[in-house]
């Protein structure tokens, strides 16, 4: 569990900055709640940054893309985008250029959520992309299968998670823990640089521990933090079990 | 030519900023270049802003959602996004919340742009949230009688541009006059509240002076300015005849 | 009421077959049950030519794709297409041109239904492709808004059909009278060539005869009908109170 | 080479039939062109009959889905989709459900063809039940990365199609013959179960030998062959050098 990835991210194309995302992983989906936009997903953010340096782990941001720099600004965490739309420079009104996303401080990206899920030749196509420029990918895949697919393209991690699970407060762990298991095992077999995350109900301490005895090198989380009463307590204890 | 909008744009959500568009007014669309694209928007904004200083014309600029945060900081001109998912807050991974756009400083989005078409349904929700919240919205259109079909919706501004002439360096002023003559003739017989913008090929001052002459209230930009040599001596071109 | 739409409908383009839909006007959306599938889709049809026999009523049935050759060749109904995508004859791997179904022997199509809402500039453009060809549209819309929008691209029928209703089995004509006949008010006011639909949870006769009250031209089915024990009892109650 | 694929083909949930997809495979993708819909995609089909009594070597239909009844009606030739909507029964207006398609008489689909790119998600769900139903799959793809993601999920065939030699006339064989190559031995190496089929720009006897020659099972083919003044000898040729 002490795997290390190391990335190099080029901030304004002028000097490299190292961050060090070590596993265990929190990565906290902002999505597109009022609670985790603007004002308050700055205060989300620093939350975060308060947990990672009380408890060692690493929590990594994944906000809105407009509030990306102002998070880049005023924290020290790894951010995400939430999704990076499969173009190069060009006219593509509406869309959101890596290279873009990149000066605002992205150190990487989620992609294929459920809400929002990609074509394969995409995923191929930005997974790459996002190598290429020593960022880090996390495909988001819904069953074991699609798992060792995306496996294949090579990301840093696989984040599976059951749809009829998400924001449902039942923790996949424990409603399919064969799932993760399963994807564990598969995904190892055929691409072991890939790490695997859990998603999908995750939002306790209990539920982050039973995620990691299954083989897991992190969590995926959003609504069950996003919406808590106190965020920054909910991370806590989240973290508090490993 | 001297009709007035007049914006109030939420900052915060503390207090209310009052911007002028007037017309006539420019638009320029950054699309995804990287001549548009982080530090090269921040530049680019700042050509608008000089422009619009020296001229009076109002010039907006419509950057990627990255960039809106900072321009907003650093420039002081009206700024529109390029999109606006259809969505409200909640589970909606990678799209971009209208409440979490005007926390970044827009004062208003295009819609609908050629290179990111809108179903018909989702133009008519945010058209009415855009106003519900006193922002400012432009529908692009193909021909005159989508333009016409998009003024029944009550946006600000519907600007018409026919496809095969965006990104050709052919002004639609001059290819196709009578497109928008009769966009303006049928608009303003079904609703006189809505200003037409004449896009597609537009770059230098004959082009703009056409435009306005066709009974256009404006130009919407892209290309032709921001690959120019010299963006800012080919805005102040533009505005050089009107 | 008795107003008559005249359809002229070019078999193989080879002759020419008159159709008349008059009003009021049944359409039966089959959509993609598998009680409306296959045998099942033509033992449908063949009730829907029953009822209209029996009662004068015109029915349209509105099959998947793959199952209007056969309803064309056994049965005498009018037969609108589900969705026709907008493409004109090449490279459009999957998708359904207009020319081909045409051959397959449709009368029409159902565009922008709330299970696959179209793009604006899509709908303008295969209304008017629909128009040349002499068929018949029917453009599906959510609320007062969009059909006004829609009607000015001068399809010959709307369906207005808040999507909360679909598939609820609680009447629009009951739940949102107003938007029914807001509906008829607007559309008329702005195209009066345009006949209004009244869709959403209707499948009684009791629904009908209201939505008619409303000033609907008729009424657009799905599963109310569909699913019913005895489809064909089900449509002849329907139309009993007309 | 000689290779066989066996498929069962469930006919009007009846009775079991047994077809033979033998390779070398010939599938010609019938797209969208007027030259193959309605009547000419009939006649099209007949060639295709014809060229597969005379050779031995199987010739396979992808019609457009309003065509498929009649094809399956009137010839004798395995019948593949070209595409299918990952929906279960249900309401999804203007989709294609299998169980429609299994009725109409199709042994398959093809599926994620470049011009209707899918979701891994869907290409999932998708490949997995045309398995459960004993029917054949086709997954097209772009290069050798996302042809071995799709390999891992167990289609019967890979057709791997550069996008940009698509429709070019320059043969994939000729133009990159490592990427069929490096297709081939990777695809095989993860899932020896997948056969490869070269597809792009495909269309005389030379081009389909140099596919077999790199390790191909077949070619898909398009406009070559639709567009050829004659198809049936335009057929011919292709199979003459095998």
């Amino acid at each position: 569990m002490d795997y290390v990835i190391i990335l190099y991210h080029k901030i304004l194309n002028e000097e490299l900055t190292l961050s060090k995302i070590t596993t265990p992983t929190v990565i906290l989906n902002f999505k597109t709640y009022l609670e985790s936009s603007g004002e308050n997903a700055l205060k989300l953010a620093k939350a975060l940054e308060n947990v990672a340096n009380e408890s060692g782990i690493t929590m990594v941001a994944a906000p809105q893309t407009a509030d990306i720099f102002r998070i880049n600004d005023e924290t020290n965490i790894p951010i995400l985008a939430q999704h990076i739309d499969p173009i190069s420079p060009g006219g593509h009104t509406g869309s959101n250029l890596l290279e873009c996303l990149m000066e605002s401080g992205i150190n990487g990206t989620l992609l294929n959520h459920s809400e929002i899920r990609m074509k394969l030749a995409d995923i191929g196509y930005i997974v790459k992309k996002i190598r290429d420029n020593d960022l880090f990918s996390v495909v988001c895949t819904n069953n074991i299968e699609t798992s060792v697919a995306a496996a294949t393209l090579n990301p840093n991690f696989v984040a599976v998670e059951p749809p009829e699970l998400i924001g449902s407060g039942i923790p996949v762990s424990q409603a399919e823990p064969e799932i993760v298991e399963g994807t564990v095992a598969k995904v190892k077999k055929i691409n072991k640089n890939v790490e695997i995350l859990c998603g999908a109900g995750i939002s306790t301490g209990e539920d982050m521990k039973a995620a990691m005895d299954l083989g897991a090198s992190g969590v995926l989380l959003a609504s069950g933090i996003i919406l808590a009463k106190d965020p920054q307590s909910a991370l806590l204890d989240l973290v508090s079990k490993i």
